[in-house]
C-alpha cells in the first residue's frame, strides 16, 4: 500500500474521513493508523520505518506527531493540523519545523487537501493517477462553474 | 528539469540561496524564475503549465504565489513563507489553501527544507536520490552528535 | 454595470447579501458571480480583464480572490474578508498586498461597508450618488440618535 | 487638487514618502496634512470636509485617523497603517470599521500602494490616468522580467 | 451628574448593563447615552464638552470612540473593549492611544471593573465613595472565601 | 504625596523616565519605588497599603504588579505595560483583569500616558491640574499644527 | 497532605475536576482551596506559606495567581490556564515570568497534564508513585493501540 | 547526576548558559547533551530512557524535544521555549501537550528559571538545596530592595 494516515488520536477522526474520502475516490489503497508520538512512540516509529510511499500525519495542539514521523523515513510526511481551542498551536507546530526534517503542512482540519498533495506526489510515477487528478479538477472546476450559472439564473 | 523554484520578487533571493544550495548538493538540475502573482501573473501560469515534476514558491506578504501555481498544475507545489514585519501572513496565506488545492507549506525561510522535501518527494521515483537522502540524513545525524560530544569534552 | 461582485466559493452568499442589500438600496446594477482564484482561475481573469468599475471580491481562509483580480484590472478592487477558524489568515492575505497592487480591504463578513466604499468610489464621477449617500448617512445619524433617545426614555 | 495625504504624526513621513513619490510620477497634485484624531482633532474635521476627491490617511498604533476622517466625508477614506511595535494595532484599528463608515485599507506602511489605489479611483473619470496606470503596471512588470532574466543568465 | 457611560451601538449594551449595576448598587447618578465615534461623531464631541466626571466608552471593533472623546475633554475617559469575532481589535485599538491622549482601558466586556475604576477616581475627591468600595471589596472577599469553604464542607 | 510610581524592576527604568518627565512639568510630587510582585512581594503590599492617591505600575512579561497593587488599595491603579519579547504578554496580563479589581492600562511603555491620566484623575479635585493639562493639550496642538504648516513651507 | 489545587474562582470547579481524578486515581492527597489572587491574596499568600510539596494553581484571564503562590513559597507550583475569550492571555501571564520564580505551566484547560506532572515531581521521593505512573503510562499505552486495532477491524 | 539539560541544537546554548549558571551556584550535577528530536531522536530516547531525576528540554521553533523526552520518561520534565522568528511556535508547541504527557514550560529563553524549577522539584527530597533556593530568593529581594533604595537616594 501507498499511503499510511495516522492520526494523534481516535478524536481526530472526522478530519481523517475527508482524507479517505479523496483516497477512495481514486481507488487508492491506504493504511489507517492510531499513534501518538506522545502516548504510543514506539508505534509511530514503526510505522515511519515501514516507509510508506507518502505519509498523512492528522494531530491538533502542541502536534508533534508529522515531525516525528519525518525523522524516522525519508519518504515525504503531510501534516494537517487540528482545531481546537487556539488553531495557531498546531498550524505552528507543525510548519515550524527546523532545518534538515520537512513536514509539508496543510490548512487546519484539510484532510481533503492532505489526500490530493499525496495523489499529486504520487502522480509523479503514476500517469493514471495524474489523469485522475485532472478529471477531479475539472470536476471542481465545473462545479463552481454550475454554482455561478445558478446565481445568475 | 525536474524541478522549478519561484521567486514571488528579487528580495526573496536569500531564502532561494537555501534551496539551491541543497540541489546543488544532491546534483539535481533546477530552474529559478522570479514571476509575482501580482505583477507577472501570466509569466506564473507560463511556468506552471510547463509541468515541472516539483514546483517551490517562495514569497512574502500576503504570498499568493504557490496557491496560484497550484492552480495551474498538478503537481505538488512547496510553499516557503518569507519573514517581514508579520510573519503570520505569509504563514497563514500559504498554509490556508481552500478544499481541492492544496500546498504544502514549510516554515518561514526554510528553502533548505523546500528542497529536501522537493527531494524527497523526487525519491519515489528514483533509488538514487532516496539514498542521498539518507546519506544526508547520516550527515545531519552525525553532526548533532560530534556538537554533542564536543560540549562534554 | 458598474460594479462586480465575485465571491471565492457559494458558502460566501451571506456576507454577499450584505453588499447586495446596499447596492439595491441605492438601485446601482451590479453582476453577480462566483469565481475562485484556484479552482477557475480563468473565469476570474476573464471577470478581471471586464474592467468594471469597481470590484468587490470576498473571499476567506488564503483569500487570494482580490489580489488575482487587482492583477489583472486597473480598477479599484475592494476585498471582504470572510470569517472562519482563524480570522486573521483572510484579514492578512488581502491587506498585504505587495507594492504595485493595492486592495482596498475593508472588515472582516462586512459586505456593506465594501458596497458603500464602492458608491463612495463611483460618487466621484456621479453626483446622485454622492447624494444618495448623504442621505445613507443621515438616516444612520438618525437611528443611532434614536437608540439614544430610547434608552433614556 | 484631488488628493488629500494626511498623516497622524510628523514622525509617519517616511510612509508618506513613498505616497508623494508615485503622485509626483503620475503628475497629480495633492496636499499633505498633519493632523492628529487625538491631538488635533478640529484640523482633521475641517480637513476631512474639505472634501477631496480621494483621503489617503497614514497612521500607527490605535490608529484612529482614517476612520474619524471617514466619518466627515463622503469621499473614498484608504488607510494606511504604520508599523511598530505591534503592528497588529494599526492593521486591525483601520480594517475593523463599523458598518456604515469604511475604511480601505491597505499593507503596513505601504504609502506606494495608497497612492496607486487613489489614482485608481480618479482613473474612473480621468481616462488620462488610467493610462498613466497601465503603463506603471507595464514598468514594473518588465521590471519583473528583467529580474528573471537577470538572474538566469 | 458625575459619570457618562457612552455607548458606541445599542448592540453593546449587554456590557452597559454590567456597568450599571455597580453604579446603582452605589447609588452613583450616571447618565447613559448612544453616540458612535463614526456616525454620530457630533454627539460624541457634544458629551465629551460636557466634562463629566469620568467618562467610560464601551466599544467593540476598531473601537475609536473612548479615544474621541478623550480628545475633547481632559476628564478620566475608561474603554471598555467589546468581545466580537477577532477581540484583539478592540483591545488594541483602545489600549495603544498615541502620546498625550491616554484611554485607561479595562478587560474585555468588562463593564463591572470600568464602573469600580471610575468609582475609585471618585472616591479621591469623595470619602464615602470610598469607604462603599471597601464594603464592596470586603464583601467579595468573603464571597470567595465563602466559596472556599463550601467546596471543602 | 499623591502619586506613587512602582517598577516591577530596573530595567523597566526608562518607561519611568517618560513618566517623571511630565509630572515634574506639572510640578506634581511622587515618589518613584521598585517593587516586584514575585521578588519583593511584601514590598508592594506596603506600598500598595499607603494608600497614595493614584498608582502607576510599570511592569513587563507576566505583567501581575499592578494587579497585585490594586488588590491591597481601593486608589486607582495605572498599569504601563513594558515591550519585550512578545508585547502581547504585558498588555493581556494587565488588561485583562477579573471582575472586582480593575487595573487602568495604558498603551506599551507609554509611561508619559500613565502620568496623564494619574493627572486626569488628580485634577477632579485640583482645578490647577485641570488647568494645566489643558495648556499641555493646547501646546501638543500647537506643536502638531506647527508640524503641519512646516511640511507646507 | 501533598498536593495543594488552588482555584482562582468558583467557575474554574470544571479544570479542577480533572485534576482532582487523576489524583484520587493515584489515591494520593490534596487540598482543594478557592482563593484569587486579586479577591482574597491574603489567603493565597496563607495557602503558600503552607508549603506543600507541590501547588497546583488553576486560573483563567490575567492569570497572575500561580506566580503570586511561587512568590511566597520555594516548593513546584504548576499553573493551569483556564480557557476564555482570549486563551493567550492566561497562557502568557503564567508562562512569561520574570527571573527568579519560575512557573510551570501547563496546557490550556489541562487538568489532568497539571496532576500528572504534580505526581510526577511526588514520585523522586515515592517509588510506589513512579510505579503508579508507568502502569497509567502503560494503560494509556494501550488505549491507543485498542483504538489503532478498532478502527483497522 | 540529577539533572540533564538536553539542547535542541548547539546554537540554543546561551539559553543553556543561564541554565548552567544557577546549577552551578547550587553546585548541582548536571549532564549537558545536545539531542535533537528530528535529527537524532535515537539520542533522545537513549537519554530521556537513563531516568535522570529532572530534565530541562531547551528548544525553538517546532519545539518537539520536551514532549519527546517526556513520552519517554515519567521524570518531570520542563521546557524551555527559545525565541525566534516567531515565538509563539516555540511556546505553544511546548505548553499545549495532550492530556497524559505534560510538559513544565516556562518563559522564552528562562534557562535561569528552569534551574530554578528543577531546583525546587529536587528540594523535597533535598532539604540542603530547599536552603539554597531560600538563601537564594533572600539575595533576590534584596538586590530589588537595593535597587529600590539606589533610586532614592
Amino acid at each position: 500500500m501507498k499511503v499510511a494516515i495516522v492520526l494523534g488520536s481516535k478524536s481526530d477522526m472526522m478530519v481523517a474521513e475527508k482524507c479517505k474520502a479523496v483516497l477512495d475516490e481514486f481507488s487508492i489503497e491506504y493504511t489507517l493508523r492510531i499513534a501518538s508520538a506522545h502516548r504510543t512512540p514506539e508505534t509511530v516509529i514503526e510505522i515511519a520505518r515501514m516507509n510508506y510511499d507518502v505519509y498523512i500525519a492528522i494531530a491538533g495542539l502542541s502536534a508533534a506527531l508529522p515531525g516525528v514521523i519525518a525523522a524516522h523515513t525519508v519518504s515525504p510526511v503531510i501534516g494537517v493540523p487540528v482545531s481546537g481551542k487556539l488553531n495557531l498551536d498546531s498550524i505552528l507546530s507543525m510548519v515550524q519545523m527546523p532545518g534538515g526534517v520537512p513536514v509539508a503542512t496543510v490548512g487546519l482540519d484539510r484532510g481533503d487537501n492532505a489526500a490530493l498533495l499525496a495523489l499529486s506526489i504520487l502522480s509523479l510515477k503514476d500517469e493514471k493517477v495524474r489523469k485522475q487528478i485532472i478529471d477531479y479538477r475539472k470536476k471542481m472546476n465545473l462545479k463552481v462553474k454550475e454554482d455561478d450559472n445558478e446565481i445568475n439564473r
